[in-house]
């Protein structure tokens, strides 16, 4: 079996390559190859199955046709330009967000001898905008309210539409926040709710921009990975035409995180985090989704490693931390 | 003040064009100077306003910068290829109705320097797919099942996200299925809604193909007109970042069509209808939407000229037959 992995350097490409490294198989078939795209070379795993590694723009004209020519058997779909850099620079969001995608959808097509992938696409909870209800269903209306959104929407539909004509075998899933998010604290809105738990896990200071009565919807890097592997694997028979699915995950506020923080790690460490509020960031984070339903995809066999806040925490500590915090 | 309008031969574009002549002004404003485009050349009105007439592909690279470098006020985009050649020639389809219409909106943002025309874009309930809610309310999901849907759907996605960003002032509106079109039958699925009034009406033999309990969405040709004029001139201050509006409509049964007939055009002409039951037409059909709740377009100003079936079927005989039908 042969895996093609776009977007492989990020965060969650990374922790998907180690984990497919790890088990050496993806669901009933062992992988024999993989390839690795991103735009900076993606780290080269430590295996015997043979890896090739390419840096380069996949959204390039030509450069999808290359990717997809050993005609790959599954296909994860991770590239993209972050929220914040496509509404900063438009043509550069719009460019490999949704051309990319387009030339990457339209080089599968265009193998066209009855080739037909699993293709996996990563979407995003950033399909929808506010207003909100409560409870966010699986028929609630894509009405993004920035070019991220609008683009993982618009790879969203050109995703079904070309799986309805047979092209592909594709499956999108829109991911929480991942929560906690590993590495440095990054200056994205939704930065701080890692930062508030992973940094004073670290034994560093934190700043909690935003109120505690704050909600948002949250899932593991390894529950993701799940999502990826599960995507990858699952019956499409039973998707029927809508093929983009919202991600289960859990819902916490911001007080509900500390309370976990305080139970998995103590009190000392969750006196760490410093309650500076940032009027900008309280204002973005306040047109955001704060529960989903996410029932059709559960009904899939999607599944969070987590099922409380708790867990949340000790995943994180496991898997990045070897187990051990500065208490 | 000058107006463009794309596909300004097709039926809708046809009427529009004789209601902006007829009217010699739009909103507030004078009319002083048309420019009209389509594949075949739109006929030239008679008006002593300024009209140009463009035959030509919109979706050629450089014609939309052609088309808005005169920077018109207002710009109706009505071209589209059908939902049976989209489906069935899937390059031509993405072309026009995807590319062509991101052309048109890159021309207009292009332009950059503070130009901001009130844009139109005439999109389709088809953006919807089965299953559906007894009633189809503002928030429901865009889960098209063909690629004319997929291709609205995404320029309605465009639409928000480029007026979001101060490119254009847009608003998109979902069309209910229009009836009665007038003209020779056609094969679209949707044909039989208006062949069963519009033939009998003119004396002749009509076949429907499905059973009188299929129930559906409809507006007269003169209310889709009312609602690109409502659309070129309403407030978009209270329209907020949903721009894309579905219009409200009467919801029919078959039987309740022809029950309106009988009403307005006696027996003899309701016998004119044969009963010819086409498996693959109530295949279709099954998949279709039957009512919308239409709520926002209505709070909007959105009116239909037609209160009941009745009026479909006089406004019919009114406009497009001066007045007489065959008994």
């Amino acid at each position: 079996m042969h895996i093609l992995v776009l977007g492989a350097a990020g965060m969650v490409g990374r922790k998907l390559v180690e984990r497919l490294v790890r088990d050496g198989r993806l669901g009933d078939g062992a992988i024999t190859r993989m390839t690795l795209q991103d735009i900076v070379a993606p780290a080269k795993p430590d295996t015997s199955i043979a890896v090739e590694t390419i840096a380069g723009d996949f959204a390039v004209p030509g450069f999808a046709e290359k990717l997809v020519a050993a005609r790959p058997d599954v296909i994860f779909h991770l590239a993209a330009i972050v929220s914040g850099e496509a509404e900063l620079d438009f043509d550069k969001g719009y460019r490999i967000n949704l051309d990319g995608t387009r030339m990457l959808f339209d080089a599968v097509r265009l193998i066209g001898d009855g080739y037909k992938p699993r293709l996996v696409f990563t979407s995003s909870i950033a399909v929808f905008g506010a207003p909100f209800p409560d409870t966010i269903g699986d028929e609630f209306v894509n009405a993004p309210l920035l070019s991220y959104g609008t683009q993982k929407a618009i790879g969203e539909l050109l995703l079904a539409d070309y799986s309805r004509r047979g092209f592909f075998d594709g499956v999108g899933i829109r991911l929480p926040t991942i929560c906690i998010r590993p590495g440095a604290p990054n200056k994205a809105a939704s930065g701080f709710f890692s930062n508030i738990l992973r940094e004073p896990l670290a034994g560093k200071e934190a700043v909690l921009p935003v109120s505690e009565d704050v909600q948002h919807w949250h899932a593991t890097p390894r529950s993701a990975v799940g999502f990826l592997l599960h995507a990858a694997t699952m019956d499409t028979a039973k998707i029927g035409p809508r093929r983009n699915l919202t991600m289960p995950g859990l819902t916490a506020t911001v007080g509900e995180q500390i309370a976990a923080l305080k139970r998995v790690a103590g009190e000392a460490v969750a006196a760490r985090i410093k309650r500076v509020p940032d009027p900008f960031i309280i204002g973005i984070v306040a047109g955001w989704p704060r529960t989903f339903e996410a029932k059709r995809a559960r009904e899939l066999g999607f599944t969070t490693e987590e099922k409380t806040f708790d867990d949340i925490i000790r995943i994180h500590i496991e898997d990045e931390l070897g187990g051990k915090f500065v208490a």
